[in-house]
Order: C-alpha cells, then structure tokens, then sequence
C-alpha cells in the first residue's frame, strides 16, 4: 500500500501541515516505537522528547512545538490534540473486519426484512418481523430477536444479543457480549417483604429472619428504545421495561461491563464509563457522566451536565450541573475536604482526649 | 386478537372489577400513553392524575381510588399494587419467542436426553451425557455441556452457557450470556505469598515486592448445584466449586453482571442485584437480599435474612436479620448516623482548634 | 476405572504416603461426605472432626496431623496445604470436556493457519490470517478474529470472543463469554467538555449543563498483547489499545466479569478478582493483587507488589509493596485505623459538645 501523505492527513483533521507534507505514512505509532513510515503520536512536550529513540521522520504535534528543532521532516499542528486523535485514528482505521454479503449459514426468518447493503456474519439468526436498516453489518454468532428494530449502518459484533421489542436507531455499535433486552430484576412477595420494612424504617426494625419468602416476577413487556449514535461496550445490558420501554437517548456511550436496569431513562450525549449500574426506573439527564463502577439507586434522578467521579455510589436525586464524589455520594469538593478531615481524624480523638484532661484539672484547680 | 375483558384480567389477579367489565383490552400502559385498547397501570394517585393525559377508558387501581371521578368506564381494583403488577404483567406476557422444536442446526450428542416437548433453537450444542427435563426451552447458541443436567420447563436464552458437573431445577431461567460452571480463581503460590502475609498483619508488613510469584492453580472438580424456581441474569457468572458443588437455593433470583465465586453457598428465596459479587467460599442464609453493587468477601458467613443496601461492602460475618450499608459494612442505622457525623466532620475540626485555644488561654489566666 | 493409589498421589504432590498405600481412590471428597472410593480433603484439624460422619478409609492430611487417631487406613501428608490442593485437583481433573478435532460445522478462512493436533469445536469461526498453536482447544461458538495469534495449549471456552489485532502466548486459557480487543471507552468533544472543567477544578466549577455536547470516537488500532500461562475468567473484556497495544504479563490470571480499558499495561503474575475495573492507560507492576471489585483510575501508576483489598478505590499512584483498602484508598493499617474512629465519630461530636459547655462555664465562672 502507498499511505497517506502528511497533506492528506492534515486535510482530514482540518490541520496544518508543514515541512515535507508530501511524506507518506501508512500508520501511527507512539514516539519511541515509530518506524519511518509511521507518524508519531507526540502531541505533549513529555512524548515529543522520545521521538529521539524513535524512527520517526514526522510527527502529530500541538500547535506551538517546534517540529525542526525534534528532527522532524514534517508534522501535523493540530489545536486540541484529542480531537485530533478522533481524526486520525478514524482516518487510518479499516474498521472491524466483517464478513461481506449474507453467510449461507445465517439463517434469517422469512418475515424479517434486510436493507440493501446489510452483512450477515456465520451463524447469525435473525428472528421473526426484525428489521436491519440499510448497510448494517452483523458480525458472526449475533442473534436478533422476533420483533426487533435496528436502524441504519449498525456495527454488532460477534456474539451480541438483541432482545425482543428493541428498536434501536441508526449507527448503532454493539460490541460483543451486550445483551439487550434481557428482563428486568422485578420481584413482588406475595405479602410485605422484609425489605420493604427495612426501607421504611431505614433499617430501624430488623428484618424478620423467620419467615420465608419467596419472590413472583414482575414481567418485563416494555422493551428497549436506543436513540441514534449510540454505542454500547462489551457484555454490558440493557433490560427490558416493564410497560414502557428502558430508554437511551441520542449519543449517548457505554463501556463494557454496564448494567441499566428496567424502566431506567438516560438522556443524550451521556457517557457511562465501565461496570455502572444504573438501578431500575432511574432517570438520566442529558450530558450525564458517570465514571467507572458508579452505582445510581432506583428511582432516582440524575439532572442534566451531572458528573460522578469513579466508584460514586448515588443514593438520592442530583440538581443538573452538580459534579459528585464518594460513597454515599457528595458533592466533589465536600468530598475532597471530607476526605482530608477523614485521614485526620485518629489525631483528632488523642486532640480532643488530650482537652478533656486539661480541661478537667482546669476545673479541678478552680 | 380480541384480548382480554376488564372481568377475566380480575380473576386471573383476584382482585375486583368494576364498571363495564366486559370491556376488552389487549394490553397495558402507563396512564399518559395508554390509548383506548389498553388498561392503564395507575395504582398511585400521582399516576392516576396522568389518566387525563392517555386514552384509556379502564385501568388497574389501588383499592380505595375513585375509579369514576377519574373518568374511567371500569377498573380493576387491587390490594397490593406491585403484586398485581406481577400478575397483570404475566398474564399479559406471551413469553419469549422461542422457535418450537428441535432446529436442525441443533447438535445434541447421541448420548444426551431430552425429555418431552423441549425445543432447541439454532445453533445449540448439547453435550454427551446432558439431561434436559420435559417442556425446557433452549434459545439460539446455547451450549450445554457434557454431563449436566437441567429439570423441566427451564427456559435459557441466546448464548447462555451451561457447563459441565452442573445440575439444576425445574423452571430455571437464564438469561442471555450467563455462565455456571466456569473454573473458580483459586490459585496458590508455591511458597507463601505476599498477600498472606498482608492477611496476617492486615497490612503492617509490606509485602515483599522484590521476589515473583507465580501462581499455580486449584481446579474445580465440585460442579454447581442449582435449585428450583432459580433465575439468573444476563452476563452472570457462577463459578464451579473446587471439591463441592457451589450451590443456589429454591427461589432465588440473580440479577445480571453478578458473579458468585467457587464453592459458595446462597440459600433459598435470596435475591442478588446487578454486579453484587460473592468472594470464594461465602455462605448466605436463606432470604438474603443484596442490593446492587454489593460485595462480599470470602470465607464470609451471612445469615438468614440478611438485607445489604445497595454497594455495601462485606468484611465480615453478619449475624441473621441484620440490614446493612456502607464499605465497610456498619448496621443500616449507625451508617446512616455515621454519615452525618462524617458531612460534619470539617466543621467538628475547627471547632476543637478553637477549643484549643481557649482552653489554652484559660490555662494561661490561671 | 481402577483409580489411583494412595502412593500414586502422594507421588504426583510430592508428599509423603502412609498405612495402606496400595489403597484406591477414583475422586476427592470433603471428609463428611467421602465415600469409600474417595480420598477425604482434611488439612485442618476442624475439618478432620467431620471424618467420622462420611465413610472415608483415606484422606490428604496436613504433617503431623494423627492419622491412625482419625481412624483412616491410609493418608498423604502434605507441608503446604493449599498448594497440595493445587497438586491433587489437578492430578483428578479430567479437563473440560472438550470435543477432538475439528469439527465439520467450524468455519476456517482458508489464510487462517491451525498448529498440530488442534481441536475446534461446533460452530467456531476462525477469521482471515488468524493463527493458533499447536494442542490448541477452542470450545463451541468461539469467533476468533482476523490476524489473531494465538499459542500453544490454549484452551477456550464456549463462546469466548478473540478480537482482531490480538496476539496471545502459549496456555492461555480463556472462560465462557471473554471479550479480548473490544473497542477501548475514549470519546473527545470538539470543544472542551464539562469534564475537562470538572478534572481541573476538582468540582469547584459547575459543570456547564446549558450545552449539549457530543461525543467523537477515538478508535482503537493498538491491538492486545497477552503472555504466557494468562487465564481470564468468564465475561471478562480487554479492551484494545488506541496506538500501542493493551497489554497482559506473564503468568497473570484475571477472574471473571474484570474489565481491563485500553493502553491498559498488566505486569507479571498479578491477580484481578471478580468486578475488578482497570481504567485506560493505567499501569501494574508485577505481583499486584487486587481483590474483588477494586477499582483503578485511569493513567494510575501501581507499582511492583501493591496487594488493594476488596473494592478499594484507587484514585491516585501507588509506590511498590504497598497494602491498600478503602475508598479512597488508604494504606491499610491507616484504614483500619480510620475506619475504627469513625465508628466512634457520633460519640466524639457528643464529647465535644460536652467540652464546650465546660469550657464556657470556665470562661463564665472566671
């Protein structure tokens, strides 16, 4: 293959090219490890100083490094370097390599309907009624179930599960392993239930440990809406609602390992970083960021811009714009200052242990 | 489909209907969206107040509500809200829609039994030795292997996999991407290891970072051992033990992304949130209730109902009927205390300064 | 089957044999339920007292335990309890019960290349360019992606997911539901976004929830790079890294539902438990063990040694040899220490309160 030039890829980022920018690279690779047909990835000062124990001969810099006096023959300037990143790695990845056309072993039934364009991996089965939007691609081993809708230019890949009444939107990914559509976690005891009391008493009255109970499912009838743009990380889930449907909203990301559960609502554009677990009939605003291993209570609701550190753990509703910390959750700064006053606190005891000595002889000297 | 009448859904949930009880729907809604063919689930009054909103001429009601002055032509009224939910959403549900029969694509060894009436999607690899009871259904991609055996009526979704020395109850359901059986993580070193030594001094020794450890490893000959009316959620794992079975009680429910270590024991009618996770050898009572996020260590013992709010960490042994929050895990009400306390901790800190200085200023006059 | 002798065994651990050593056994049991035919597992004391209630005439004892007292005909005495259990299960453990050969219904790319003596199960896929070395055993359902590498005496199970651009040493094991080389979670807004304000203030500035922001992918060409001897358990996902490789050490083994984010470097012969979230670009040494449900930040350095108990939260780097717990995490004896105070903290807030008085009735009465 002949690459890319130096012009070429500047033009795709919408960047500035300088020097040799008829060079020709056929990828990326870090500073120390590129060779002379890799540009090097050297955006900060701390990266560029390895280009040394590299091959390069250009590089992707910010705008403002000195790309001649780093031995550069040419470079890329870019203005927000992670963006540039997006740019470039979009540029140069092939893309997940699928199989083309139907496979002879997918076995599609004779009421679903497949866009023009769509790829069907081995052993995919596509159930009864579905619908696979226009240059879809469907990796091996992928099952989509009766009923099912997903839009246009979807990428699922290998082994992933679309459950029954899921209607997703156009350029859905799905990585491998998520389960869409599972039912969700919704159980009754015929009678009141030792959680109940505990959670009307907050633990005040112990749970009644001699009665046995056992649990009747709540069915799940309510389905999946995913908006557009939505991408969904390896074995997360996504559950079904009861009566209406679980919703994810337009742009929204979610890594790998997530669970949302039924009835749960998350707005647009939001991220849910790996092993989130947004409980049942909780509601997400827009532009929600919830880092790895952050849990959200059910029913609760989360307003618009709310940020959550890794491993916050929500038990109470979120004013939008608030950024949280801690378990149970604060708000970031009274958690720093929390946490600061926390380490303090063995010494704080032998402080107050020392007062309560001086002022006893205080009292025993008045 | 002519769907239901206002009469037989009452009968089917033993509750009362009134009104035009002959009227017919063919399904539920919540009140905003519910259009004339659909009883609208509005067993709150801030529900009910949505009735205005839908078109829904009948509805599922809280004894008590006005069935009338909102409007409606009948109702059906209920004493246990969620319980009547379990029951309208099951009478309502038509099940998963799972291929009827034995798919030709399935491969069931030879030596394998199926019991009457099981069906067995695409794709479904059944293993030497595998029983599968009367009337189970088997979704697509599911493998069961060799020597395992399952009772009647399970229903496993797509890709779940059941592994080997396993044996379940009637009525299993697994949802998609469950594994039972896996190897536990039980390794040793061959001489003592650094976290040994961390266990015994609880960390005052630091652990010796200059030598490598390699780890050998305990397999896991026990199985798993599963009872009825058992359900297990999407992307679960629950490992094999090492010489006995770990095993799950009758009744109890699993919900998705949650992993049950080797050589556990869960008792009966127990309930597990998404992501808890149960450390190796863990023993659980009977009408447990872990809420998401939960975690409990190995070696632990927790007795019968046991309630855990969500994302509590369990260090330690916890007696029978006691509720729990926090990491680690203090009684439900001291956490609730304890967290107050802990908000208003800075303030505490500056208050003993100035205590400080005036008792040193007493000191002073003296 | 004739079994194994009582001499045979002690043999394969490297132990010593006592009483009738031509004594066999076709299994190991725990000592209440051993049958005859099986070898009792009672290296404790506590669990030789349950001797007496199964009908075990033989059993692994740990030296200088009695075993004529117990009543046994024979014994293996071992030094190291859990590593002759290491020794013994693996000596009984006929291995997953895997099918021999290729079976008809697995679908090789004809540029994909098979060592000797592979195994391929029904319905696995084996992309274009994709090797796997010799003795290697791939269960039903796996995929395994095109221009993988796989090594010697791997064994993977039922529907494991091996992604593109992943190379993979000898005796990797791989359990039900693994994802290796998913997209790594690294979005980019084309402005600064909420999160960036959020990291630089510590939450001091609300996040801006007025604007809608989308999410830009930055795609993954970085590929996995696995050792030898690597075992990953069940639903467990390594993402792939963006320019250079994620990447696993030798001799590691990773428990099931861990979650291992892109540019991720795992050093030698660590251990992750269940749940365990390593976020992007983070570093461990070697020997680092961290217990079920620990977290650790993204671009965190952990250092050779450090041993983080069960879900502790690791927000920021970590020297060598380190123990942690806690969330944040604290070093753990100063956790131990911390988390005693706070049980006592309501009872200080009273004893403060109590010095104030005092101390205002000094000032009062001066």
């Amino acid at each position: 293959m002949n690459g890319y030039s130096i012009l070429e890829i500047a033009k795709a980022l919408g960047a500035e090219a300088v020097g040799e920018t008829g060079l020709k690279v056929s990828g990326a690779a870090e500073p120390a490890s590129a060779n002379g047909r890799q540009i090097a990835i050297a955006m900060e000062p701390r990266y560029a100083a390895d280009l040394q124990k590299g091959d390069a001969t250009c590089a992707l810099l910010a705008r403002g490094m000195d790309w001649q006096s780093l031995g550069l023959k040419a470079a890329v300037l870019v203005d927000r370097p992670r963006l540039a990143l997006a740019g470039l790695t979009s540029f140069l990845d092939p893309g997940p390599s699928l199989p083309s056309g139907i496979h002879p072993t997918a076995i599609v039934d004779p009421t679903a309907r497949l866009g023009s364009g769509v790829d069907l991996g081995p052993y995919v089965v596509v159930g009864p009624g579905a619908v696979v939007g226009d240059r879809s691609r469907i990796d091996s081993h992928v099952s989509i179930s009766g009923g099912t809708t997903i839009g246009r230019e979807a990428i699922i890949l290998a082994g992933a599960r679309i459950g029954r009444n899921t209607r997703i939107g156009d350029r859905f990914v799905a990585h491998s392993g998520v389960v869409i559509g599972a039912d969700g976690f919704s159980f009754v005891t015929p009678e009141k239930s030792s959680v109940e009391t505990v959670r009307e008493t907050l633990g005040g009255a112990a749970s009644d440990q001699g009665v046995s109970q056992s649990w009747l499912k709540i069915q799940s009838l309510g389905g999946v809406l995913i908006g557009d743009d939505v991408e969904i990380g390896a074995n997360s889930s996504v559950d079904a609602g009861t009566i209406r449907p679980t919703s994810v909203g337009d742009g929204t990301k979610i890594d790998a390992l997530v669970q949302v559960g039924h009835n749960v609502q998350v707005g647009r554009n939001c991220l849910l970083c790996a092993h989130v677990a947004v409980g049942g009939s909780a509601r997400l605003g827009d532009n929600v960021v919830l880092g790895g291993q952050v849990g959200v209570a059910d029913n609760i609701s989360l307003g618009n811009g709310v940020i959550a550190g890794g491993a916050t753990k929500i038990l109470s509703n979120v004013p939008a714009g608030r950024a949280l910390l801690g378990y149970p959750a604060m708000k970031m700064e009274t958690h720093v200052e929390v946490y600061k006053a926390l380490r303090r606190l063995p010494r704080l005891f032998a402080i107050v242990e020392n007062l309560q000595k001086s002022v006893s002889k205080t009292k025993q000297s008045d």
